[in-house]
């Protein structure tokens, strides 16, 4: 067979939908020695992360943890835990995310109904409202940062309102966690999940999940097993909690990553870290409109982790990603979905969240489209 | 809140049931920075992984990936996608981890019978047959290597019986990949899976898997969508294949480490490498007995991966454990469901195999015990 070379990869710099950038602090943590995942020195470093992990979701849920598979496992184990067959299920469908949970809650036997927005706009409180009053659901899904359409979809008003309904409120905040304000208790948000590998700035690999006790209390009331083994946070929770029951091999040197991705985060101070975040994408907007580019998303609703850039008339999309990935090792990504074709993705997110990253991809964008 | 200091783990040695030792050669590779999941430099090393997966399986099966998880992660992908509801399957359950298949088969709605045997026992070839010719099964399910228990159960004849009777064939070899022959198209395993941080010698994150003709015509046969998004190996071959569709953001960075451990598999040589697993196996046998104390599994049946050892009457085995890591620094395992208690549980795989470790084990070992 083949005989293979030394990992031969030339480095880029990823100010794509992600993964972004890992600061060189994570990377080496990441290579320490892995200990056992019942080692009492690991079981501490869980304890740890949690500890963190409720910090950037600013939070006192005691179900707050990590799980051993990357965002989209997040967001798996939010469905299979919080549906049973039959439930009902709102899903706010306005991008390639909120369609995927759709798909994902469908699986697990929900009725799902949507609540459908052209794909870049969000969904207003008494929107939400309206489709509640008409008809309710157990379980109401959003997605906060969407990373295909580059919204952001407010929360804070939505909560009470689903509760008010007697359902529970589920986000996606793999785009936002770590970049701009998640705040699960003063929203009131009842599940919530994330990725690593985004704005918390670690590789991919792990998927931060927190449980509300409104959630916790319907999880207790489950009538049938979680419809998946990998994924039960019953059983999970038993790991993660006092009992440190055996479970599932925990991927250890992911965790200690985190740790240090999360540790990195607390050193800078969330406030500070949402400000760079914001800081970074004005100047990005700000350039990308001096190079007559338009941006998918109104003002107001801008994801400042994750920018839709208009491709414009004539510019063949996939070619200038090319020449950004060959001639100066950038990654952006292109349109998924929808907007297959139609924009270009450009995350600005964790480590990635640099002024000279803006500075060098505004530079690259004008030589490349010769503006 | 608490500010944390520098990670701050004292190194083991790892010589549990896994995660084992990493070469600094994985973690190093595992250091580097991450670049895109769908960058062609990713999708190459990709197509690497899965060529170097087959060397190990011994298989041609196209359909060899790393799933985003661990070994759990792998062993619901199995079910998940080979289960619909109402199906008939046989386990042979003999240890924790086919105890933990009945658990999981149930979720995706199989009809589950179990062929029991005691904790340290294999199944014949009769039994299988007799079983199958009683009441047939679309899915036999039966673990290689249990790691429970320390028993091999042989496989090579067993397919041929399964398939006489219109079933697939389905191995648990999170134990034995890397570590003793595990001869996928030889055998005729139709869908086998592993762990990375056993005897492929990798950190915990992934879950080798692969999946033959037979197994792949009833994927395409299934009347229901796969019961688990993350898992659905429909859409992961679109990843994993040309198509390379997105389909979840794999952990890049794990997979750096996975190509680098089968790379050292690959430059050791299978032979080499199973001569070695069974060299210091041999030698920890020995001088157990010498040491007076008797392992659970006859020697025809015994994993050289994972052994396990009677703890002798009147010796509290959690505070040898307890002693062994803390004055020496080195991990064993206790008893898990049915031998808690009974039994410690001692892996040499991958790097951990190592002459040095046999004899540091023992002489701690005639130290605490007293002997």
């Amino acid at each position: 067979m083949t005989t293979y070379s030394d990992l031969n990869i030339v480095p880029r710099t990823l100010l794509g939908p992600g993964p972004s950038d890992v600061h060189p602090r994570v990377l080496q943590t990441l290579a320490y020695p892995p200990v056992g995942h019942l080692d009492p020195q690991f079981l501490n470093l869980m304890d740890e992360v949690q500890d963190l992990l409720r910090f950037v979701f600013q939070t006192e849920n005691e179900l707050t943890i990590a799980i051993s598979g990357t965002g989209t496992a997040g967001m798996e184990a939010a469905f299979a835990n919080f549906v049973e067959p039959g439930d009902s299920v709102l899903v706010g469908v306005s991008g390639y995310f909120s369609q995927r949970m759709v798909d994902m809650a469908e699986r697990y036997g929900a009725q799902v109904r949507r609540l459908e927005r052209p794909w870049g706009l969000v969904f207003t409180p008494e929107e939400i409202e309206q489709a509640l009053a008409a008809q309710p659901a157990k379980l109401v899904a959003l997605v906060h940062a969407e990373t295909s359409t580059g919204a952001l979809q407010p929360l804070a008003d939505i909560a009470g309102i689903v509760h008010r309904h007697g359902g529970l409120l589920l986000a996606d905040c793999v785009t936002s966690l770590g970049g701009l304000p998640v705040q699960i208790d003063a929203w009131g948000v009842d599940i919530a999940y994330s990725g690593t590998q985004k704005c918390i700035g670690a590789p991919p690999g792990l998927a931060p999940l927190t449980v509300g006790p409104r959630a916790r209390a319907a999880l207790e009331r489950r009538a049938t097993k979680v419809a998946n083994w990998y994924l039960d946070l019953t059983t999970l929770a038993q790991y993660w909690g006092p009992a440190r029951a055996y479970h599932h091999t925990a991927p250890i040197n992911m965790n200690y990553a985190l740790r240090e991705a999360l540790r990195m985060i607390q050193e800078e101070g969330l406030e500070a870290r949402f400000a760079r975040h914001r800081a970074h994408a004005e100047l990005l907007w700000a350039g990308l409109e001096e190079l007559d580019l338009s941006l998918h998303v109104e003002p107001q609703h801008r994801l400042p982790t994750l920018t839709t850039v208009r491709v414009p008339a004539g510019v063949d999309e996939a070619a200038v990603r090319k020449t950004l990935l060959e001639r100066y090792n950038v990654e952006v990504g292109g349109g998924l979905g929808a907007l297959k074709g139609q924009v270009w993705r450009v995350g600005l997110m964790g480590y990635s969240s640099q002024r000279k990253n803006v500075a060098m991809l505004l530079a690259a964008l004008r030589e490349i489209l010769g503006r």
